[in-house]
């Protein structure tokens, strides 16, 4: 049975929220056939998605034809602002969760996660700076300001930006093993050394 | 005076290798408009570009319409191998480095800058996997297993993957200031916690 991961695109999402995940997942299915892993980005439709910061990606599918996923990666960036309050977004997220998909988001998706009702009563976290609007969305969200991610079981959200790569490798440890986990952050080489 | 910095994008290029530096450059350049930094993507020509693990991207410009360039970001990737021994490469990179522009490479981007003499009698680091390889490409490299990155004056070289962040918050240390590049940090929230 093929592990199905989609990233989900969409106009101003931050590029190093869906890049980071990207990077560990897709390095995961590529060295490592025999895990049966597909990891694909998606939008909500054909052609290139322009990012926070400008970069312009071409999507792999959109999420009509996606078709069925064993774990969405929800990014941030300023584009989820324009994304809280509507009632399809709301939907589609509800609907997945309810189906057994594992919702995972990187920095402000934590806030589409919220508004889709998908944080009550669970423990959560987000960007630093947007830790509060979390909580005006939710007041039932346990908010964690110093955790890297924090997973809840059928939810796990991650701190800003560059935190989602900690939290892919935590999907990987938790989806395979701690030794493939090892295996992909030695592959990416990251052992990381901010010089400042 | 703008700062211009290039990434440029090829064929099987390893995405978090430029997407990391992207995040960090275009980070700063978008939220301190006063520095007067423009960060841009490029590509041998127009259309999308393939990356190693298959994500698809579209480059701001075309290496013959880029414009001067300050600094220039050589991802790696498995398509480097290709690009050794190549003549054009090799001269374009040679023009560039002799012309002034700050040359920079992430991962086996190296690579590709000993095979054009860049990296002769220097000090330089490249992917864990490809040091023999570098060391074969240019005995006289200094090759610096242990090193994040290597600020080597005009050339500055990074390990593998994921160590593009942190070079490239060197180069706002070094084209700024410490407090800048520490503010980027924040704003990328780049207090990294691997897992494992």
């Amino acid at each position: 049975m093929t592990t199905r991961i989609g990233i989900y695109l969409f106009p101003n999402a931050e590029e190093l929220d869906w890049a980071g995940p990207w990077e560990v997942l897709a390095h995961w299915a590529k060295e490592w056939p025999d895990d049966d892993v597909e990891v694909l980005t998606f939008a909500d439709e054909e052609g290139p998605v322009t990012c926070a910061k400008g970069l312009r990606v071409l999507p792999d599918r959109t999420r009509s034809n996606v078709g069925e996923l064993d774990v969405l990666v929800f990014p941030g960036g300023i584009g989820t602002r324009a994304q809280l309050g509507d009632e399809s977004i709301k939907q589609w997220l509800s609907d997945l969760a309810s189906g057994g998909t594992l919702m995972t988001s990187v920095c402000t998706g934590a806030l589409v996660f919220a508004d889709a009702g998908l944080l009550t009563a669970r423990p959560a976290t987000t960007y630093w700076a947007q830790l509060d609007l979390l909580k005006d969305l939710d007041s039932s969200v346990e908010v964690r300001p110093d955790d890297r991610f924090v997973d809840s079981g059928e939810v796990i959200t991650a701190a800003g930006v560059s935190a989602g790569i900690d939290m892919a490798l935590h999907l990987v440890k938790r989806l395979h093993s701690e030794d493939r986990a090892r295996a992909v952050r030695k592959g990416i080489q990251y052992d990381p050394a901010p010089p400042i």
